[in-house]
């Protein structure tokens, strides 16, 4: 059976003495209050829940999926879902970062992301119903109407109500503008939804009393394609003036998604039959209401990544220093066995390092969004929200697509590291796998990522906040620039610094002769930028190492951080050079091909 | 539901313009009467039964699995197998490539490797049934007392019976010097054995009136080690003086495996409780005999990436060419629509190309592959036979981890086609990365392979095969070096042929010092292998299809050939740049961090 510890240490070593949380907490008035050892209190707590409520399900989860009675359209998640979710509602976990005037904690996302990290660590499918929920508060919290707000925040934050999101249909994902789902206004202001939904997550279940749908749908009267959607709330049972539950409004599930993965997460193709809602936000302007959503959990979705690698890593380096396989190619080590544990073999520490590589970096990174959400959302200086909100929202992108790319790397990667072992459900590695490949498809494929990461937050501005990024990585370099101990993790991210900067303007003049190459080149960009990332992380992760050692601190934490560091740098992050170099290799061996691709 | 259609113009294309088997036949005593015509009757048939009889079975089987009874100890298949293999017997493709003398057909291997790469492509899972059998009839045929092949050889030609390899035990797969199960020898001279063995393909079922396990097992007076382990053939019904089944041999299936994939093969655990069984060839000289299957399994595991990687391929293209979503970043293609074709998109189209890139170059060195054997089985020329044998040796490893490799590339980038489609069950897809994924690790994991590669097979002779491989590349080089047209073919392949001399020479002189750097620098140094072989065939592709095009061929096979060999040379090729530069990474950053990699 699998292991999982949360990895407090790391997630404390990223906050206070990376990011430095407890500082920029003290700038912003909400957070004020917040000191490292709140912070470090709860992510305990957390990490408890985590591995004692949640871990436990994750594999009987997955053999037992979830049952939808045809007759009632009820759906029935694995055994012990509902248990544990009312221990989470229990816990006051819904509410953690939510807003205090509709009953939340008004904690930093921070602190929540770190929460969500374990447990998607835990079990993915599992907090996906919790996950939803917060992104539908989000959405509600921003953009709807006073009596919406009322009538679902407080119930989403105490999580007595979860929330979906709506979107997909049959024959539309990714181009929404393409939906059918209609919503005929009535005389009482509210509006008669009809249509079919498909891979609505968390779409039905009994664990909580009510279900607040947002649903993307047509008005009469809608121009044709992407603006003319439009956003409502369309509750499971209508919800009555004084609060109380009412009849059963009709949506409901009509079918259960067969799926690779996430089998404990009801994936449910949602049927609207007359189904009564109200508008959220302007008519016709579902989409960018919904994008607040989106974003939201597009970070989640990197998180989910996050999760999983580092729980595989947990597995796969507890199994390779304790299963015994052949012998060090430079000589016996363990004398006193048949053979040696198997971490002795260098390829299987490359592949337990990569894991480990891209659990840590991809922490980093996840964090710092985190806290430039929390700038966004709370600092005094509007000047610094705003470059906050410019910053994530490029960063936004590559958290999903380059962590998910990495969870399926590192998954697989430590899925090897058990052989045959690794092939069989019981040791719980495949499921990583499986779980870990819709991350790479929802809230938008990685395709998509990739094109919004190029075409508009990189072009679409003519470089200009990725140049914001740059400057960070200006300012490290002038910082540790006459280091020579930092020499080796500074340069290379100076090097590609540079590097990206002539390729992004290579692709730019590209892009004007012909938008194919944009789309061409978008995926290699965005794994580029990726490890662009990852390297001023794990620069900055190395200097604070290199300063603790320096000071004579001799935790053993600090040493491996460096090795892992050197690691990166070493077999990683040299990946870009041949990203750069496949991108130049154009569209036009793409798309000159027949398209019968004979 | 999924499609295949068999690849048969692309395998004739490969057989008779590339390798033009035909001529090297007419060098064969064996083969010289096998005519064009011939091979293409064989190949037509066995894609009919291939996308008529097994494909049906493929999710079916997948959605079912096999079911063990627990009192019986008998397991019964998904539905319509058993079926499946009556007609798959009665259709005489058991006997296809088996020698005459025993009721084969004595065809050529190409042919064989054909039938099996559409029978993979259709259905992995039940294509394992006869797979296996095929191994244990080429161990038996090579080591077998005349009385064993007498005994077992007919019937495993004919299909009446199926075979297996019993090796994995719970706490050994790779290092199978420390397995456990123990051999008795008897007054009679046969032996009784005992033991427990996991993992075994296609270890019970009721397809067949018997099985003959091939076993690995200790006699008592054994060296320990590798050097102590002996082979027995095991059935599961003794067989009497006259051929006749006698009774049931305690040699029973004591759990079947759950499994990430390849639901439809029963992987049991085989408990053997004093089952008797006959030596097969000499004692203590198990593992050898053994090899003699386990390198036509490699060759055959490569081969079932292949399938799936075609398969997969046909199916995204597919879909691409009928899912609307978006319009083109180049304008508007599909006007009637109201959105254009998913394969206008570059990155779709990069999906596609990979995986088409991969299945045409696999399909080239698989099939060279089985040339070379057919040669070294069948050519009047010793040194011939030789050379043949030294080439496939080397090439072997390659075929195992790279064809399987770029499989979990292919297949993985073909659901990502599908989007969030490609991740529901129903649509096929991500059934073939389910069932590829054991191919890289059972038959001796991809690490297992490079090792084998880089120390034995490269390092281990001084690099004197390489250079064998090395004089082809540069023969072509030689042919065609002037031709201004084949130069973007040619000169990465003379490029990396050149950098691969002095990256072995390097990795000899590092591994002299340490071997660690041999297992560190041995999955890269193998995958950058794999491309040089692959380039060399993209080369010899794109020189027969410049030839055709040169002599009016107008065929567009032709030039999609072309521009799928320029894809690769511009987007899959460049790797190799980064794996280079990731093996001379070295070994120390990864052996340098502390075992417990705090």
């Amino acid at each position: 059976m699998p292991v999982y510890n949360p990895p407090l240490r790391d997630m404390q070593f990223v906050m206070h003495e990376v990011l430095k949380v407890g500082d920029e907490y003290k700038a912003m008035p909400r957070h004020a209050e917040v000191d490292a050892e709140t912070v470090n209190a709860i992510l305990e707590e957390g990490g408890k829940f985590a591995s004692e409520v949640a871990f436990p399900l994750n594999i009987s989860g997955d053999e037992e999926g979830c049952t939808l009675n045809r007759e009632t359209h009820e759906v029935t998640p694995p055994k012990g879902f509902k248990e544990a979710y009312a221990k989470y509602v229990e816990g006051g976990w819904p509410a953690l970062s939510c807003d205090p005037d509709y009953g939340g904690q008004g904690l930093p996302i921070t602190v929540n992301q770190c929460i969500y990290e374990m447990l998607n660590s835990a079990n993915q499918a599992w907090t996906m119903y919790p996950g939803l929920s917060h992104g539908a508060y989000e959405a509600l919290h921003e953009h709807g109407t006073d009596a919406q707000k009322k009538m679902y925040l407080p119930k989403l934050v105490s999580g007595e109500w979860t929330g979906t999101m709506c979107l997909t249909e049959a024959h539309c994902g990714t181009d929404l503008g393409l939906l059918r789902t209609k919503a005929e206004p009535q005389a009482d202001g509210t509006y008669k939804l009809t249509g079919n939904k498909i891979f609505i997550s968390a779409g039905e279940h009994d664990m909580a009393q009510n279900i607040v749908h947002l649903v993307l749908a047509r008005l009469p009267d809608a121009p044709q394609g992407s603006k003319g959607i439009s956003l409502f709330a369309v509750p499971k049972f209508n919800v009555q003036a004084d609060g109380s539950l009412g009849s059963r409004n009709p949506i409901y599930c009509g079918g259960l998604e067969h799926k690779m993965g996430i089998h404990g997460n009801a994936t449910a193709q949602i049927v609207l039959d007359g189904a009564v809602g109200t508008l959220v936000g302007q008519p016709n302007k579902g989409l960018p209401a919904m994008f607040v959503m989106m974003n939201a959990a597009r970070l989640g979705v990197g998180n989910q990544s996050l999760g999983l690698t580092e729980v595989a890593f947990q597995n796969a380096l507890a199994y390779a220093k304790d299963r015994i396989q052949m012998r060090s190619l430079s000589g016996v080590k363990a004398k006193d066995k048949p053979a040696d544990p198997i971490i002795v073999h260098p390829d299987v520490r490359k592949m337990l390092l990569t894991a480990k590589a891209y659990a840590e970096g991809g922490r980093a990174l996840n964090l710092y969004c985190g806290l430039l959400i929390d700038r966004e959302l709370h600092h005094p200086d509007e000047k610094v929200r705003k470059d906050s909100a410019e910053l994530v929202a490029l960063l936004t992108p590559i958290v999903k697509a380059f962590l998910t790319d990495n969870g399926h790397i590192a998954t697989n990667a430590c899925m090897q590291v058990f052989g045959g072992h690794g092939y069989i459900r019981e040791w719980g590695m495949e499921q990583f796998v499986r779980d870990n490949r819709i991350n790479m498809i929802y809230e938008g494929t990685n395709t998509i990522q990739s094109l919004d990461l190029l075409g508009r937050k990189v072009l679409g501005n003519n470089g200009a906040t990725l140049k914001k990024f740059g400057k960070l990585v200006a300012q490290l370099v002038e910082e540790e620039g006459v280091n020579e101990k930092m020499a080796e993790f500074i340069n290379p991210v100076a090097y590609l610094g540079d590097q990206m900067t002539k390729f992004t303007t290579e692709l730019g003049f590209k892009g004007f002769q012909d938008p194919d190459e944009v789309g061409a080149a978008a995926v290699d960009y965005l794994r580029v930028a990726g490890h662009l990332v990852f390297g001023y992380f794990w620069a900055r992760m190395a200097q604070v190492a290199l300063r603790e050692i320096a000071a004579g601190n001799t935790d053993p934490f600090y040493q491996a951080k460096l090795q892992t560091a050197r690691f990166y740098f070493a077999k990683l992050f040299p990946e870009t050079a041949m990203l750069m170099r496949t991108a130049r290799g154009g569209a036009r061996v793409l798309m000159d091909t027949d398209e019968a691709l004979a």
